[in-house]
């Protein structure tokens, strides 16, 4: 690759807004690759922390006599020590990853934005952003869910898309962040349909719909194959070309896989409706059946998020996202018997309480997303009256709301 | 259903060839179902036992001080006691289920043949029945695995029709016996192309080459897609059609969930090559990384598996049988976290042992299925030289060779 003669050659400036154990495990892969690739990317990343005081307890090996257990501001914390003591500790962070407590500082110039933060945060971002973003930043959205008002359904990344006025794809797979953090490998799907009008040099696959000039805005087709209302800035022609190439070498490491593919309708729905199947594999395994009956629910849950994506995305839908990527069955699998939603409800069902006393118990109040995202389907659902086509998504809100006995699970899902 | 005026109206007498612990199951179930469906099927359901002597302990239920502790014969005592002692030790069997300690007098008159031994005895047992079954019996084969030689590869349901003329249909899946044995509820798929010659008044769904008369035999494509060598004798119209509603009937339980299908290829190499998948599994988690990692080593074993048919059943091949049915994905999740290959190629690594080693000290000399069909399958690959297009299953060999490290797994398999 040559740089063209007398242009000034810009660098992607990469923020990933949120600080938790997963965005801070984002930040620091993302700043190893940064680093690594700085014919691409400015190698500082900057990370937003919502600010807040944290104090060192004297056996940490970041305690500071002169400091003593006075509260620190988290950021200079994390910019000191170079890790996030409060959601991922222990883990060694990049120097390069710089703590940054103004959302609006940590974005300006950045022309990738990272977005990875609870689901119920993601309004209140965007509009304190939304001006102060380059008009040509393109994000990632690795947050799980979608968002569902009673007759419509919305992509998390299309939601930050239409928002912002930028393109934005998405991230998903069968992935915990405490094990990434500590660089056991494991496997990734980004989804990333790239606006033809940000392809100057390169060759590769992109959404196909042409650019429309005259005001200078691009067009792009959204997750329903239509022309998106959202018009593109098209990224200027001093930065790199970002697409699946660029994207993968900012995200991939040796114990970090990733697969680069564009259908943001299956990893998006991968990522949010198996939590509801999570839930129901909790309920099977804390009732007492075994690894083949929760396999069984898998499969038809995995049934039913295909059948949701073919009758709601039908010019879109990719079936080959959920059967081959990690973002489909690998997450699925993960999610059914090792994460939050599959514990949780296993642990209700056992204890004989429902899951919302173990989310006051046991979760100090943090929400369980799947929670959420059963009842906003199954209403979604029933608003459609389409109900009946999705036994499975409706008998784990019958259960959350005690009208249905997790003991006539296979009964309501047999064929 | 009418009876053809006149006709006397036979019904199928059911033989379960094998009584391990699956092979009893599988008595049992269908030994329900043919109590159930008296239009339909024979009640009583031969199941041949390959005859030993057992000893009864005093504080067994079933000690008769009569008898003490003399030897008896397998069949007698589970013929009195209605219970497989050795194999299948406290689960009640139907009374219908009837021991026979002789093959040819347990195939004889029996239209349906269920087998469920072990892979290496299957030629042994078709050379003693062929001359002893009857013509237009048909078969549905429970064995796991495929026969390869070195440039050649069968599926063992095709192995038993064309040794025995007859055609053989498969059933795989999610399965583990003890679990069914116990009614606890999965799921399974059952893979028959039925014969056209053979639906005598029934509308479904059928193997689409018509019967060619003449000889009064009928033709059947292969899973090559390819007219059969093996010429079939039609089921008399006297008999029920048995076709996949019958089959239904016949296997399926409300703790046991079919899934009928007409892919004898999906269904018979899902069965067999999960089984590398497992010892992969079993290397990777004994190796300390979690189910992420292993989930990865499955997703990437699927994709291995699907190329494989791909490459040598493109005629036939429904990727949907492995993405959908519990002889697919399903199947996959159970052996790679609950099932013994997987089990004891995991206990291999952690002792630093070799699985062979494990083989002797754990299973008493029983061989690990996954272990010759990596061999079978790695020596198949390499006589067609695509041995690069699976990298997986030749690590997989590697391992067992002790030529390939267990680290280097993430690496070998990488995009």
């Amino acid at each position: 690759m040559t740089v063209t003669e007398g242009a000034p050659r810009l660098r992607h400036k990469v923020t990933v807004i949120g600080s938790g154990n997963w965005g801070t495990t984002v930040a620091k892969l993302v700043a190893e690759n940064t680093a690594g690739h700085p014919d691409l990317f400015e190698e500082d990343v900057q990370m937003w922390v919502y600010e807040e005081k944290v104090t060192i307890a004297p056996d940490s090996k970041h305690y500071d006599p002169a400091v003593g257990d006075s509260p620190q501001n988290l950021t200079a914390v994390i910019n000191k020590y170079h890790e996030n003591v409060k959601y991922l500790p222990g883990i060694a962070l990049p120097r390069n990853v710089v703590a940054n407590p103004s959302l609006v500082d940590a974005v300006k110039d950045s022309s990738v934005l990272i977005f990875n933060l609870p689901h119920e945060f993601i309004g209140n971002i965007c509009r304190q952003i939304k001006d102060h973003i380059l008009p040509y930043a393109r994000g990632i959205s690795c947050i799980k869910g979608v968002t569902v008002s009673e007759d419509n359904i919305e992509l998390i990344c299309e939601y930050i898309s239409e928002t912002l006025g930028i393109y934005c794809g998405a991230l998903s797979g069968a992935n915990i962040a405490s094990e990434i953090a500590n660089e056991q490998w494991c496997e990734t799907t980004i989804a990333y349909n790239t606006p033809a009008g940000d392809l100057h040099n390169s060759s590769s696959s992109s959404n196909g719909k042409t650019a429309s000039n005259g005001d200078g805005l691009i067009e792009f087709t959204d997750s329903r194959g239509r022309v998106s209302k959202t018009k593109l800035t098209p990224m200027p022609a001093t930065y790199p070309t970002l697409d699946h190439d660029e994207l993968h070498k900012l995200f991939a490491r040796p114990y970090f896989t990733v697969s680069m593919v564009s259908d943001v309708v299956g990893v998006s729905l991968g990522g949010a409706l198996k939590n509801i199947v999570a839930l129901a594999c909790g309920f099977v395994e804390g009732h007492g059946w075994n690894m083949t009956a929760k396999t069984a629910v898998m499969r038809r849950g995995m049934l039913e998020m295909i059948a949701f994506a073919r009758e709601f995305y039908p010019e879109t839908i990719q079936e080959k996202t959920f059967w081959e990527e990690s973002a489909g069955w690998g997450d699925m699998i993960v999610s059914c018997t090792s994460a939050r939603n599959w514990r949780y409800s296993k642990m209700a069902v056992e204890r004989g309480v429902t899951v919302e006393e173990i989310e006051k118990t046991e979760l100090n109040g943090q929400k369980l997303q799947g929670i959420s995202t059963t009842r906003e389907v199954a209403s979604f659902l029933k608003a459609k009256g389409v109900q009946d086509k999705y036994p499975l998504f409706m008998l784990v809100e019958g259960i959350l709301d005690a009208n249905v006995d997790v003991e006539d699970i296979p009964a309501l899902i047999r064929k």
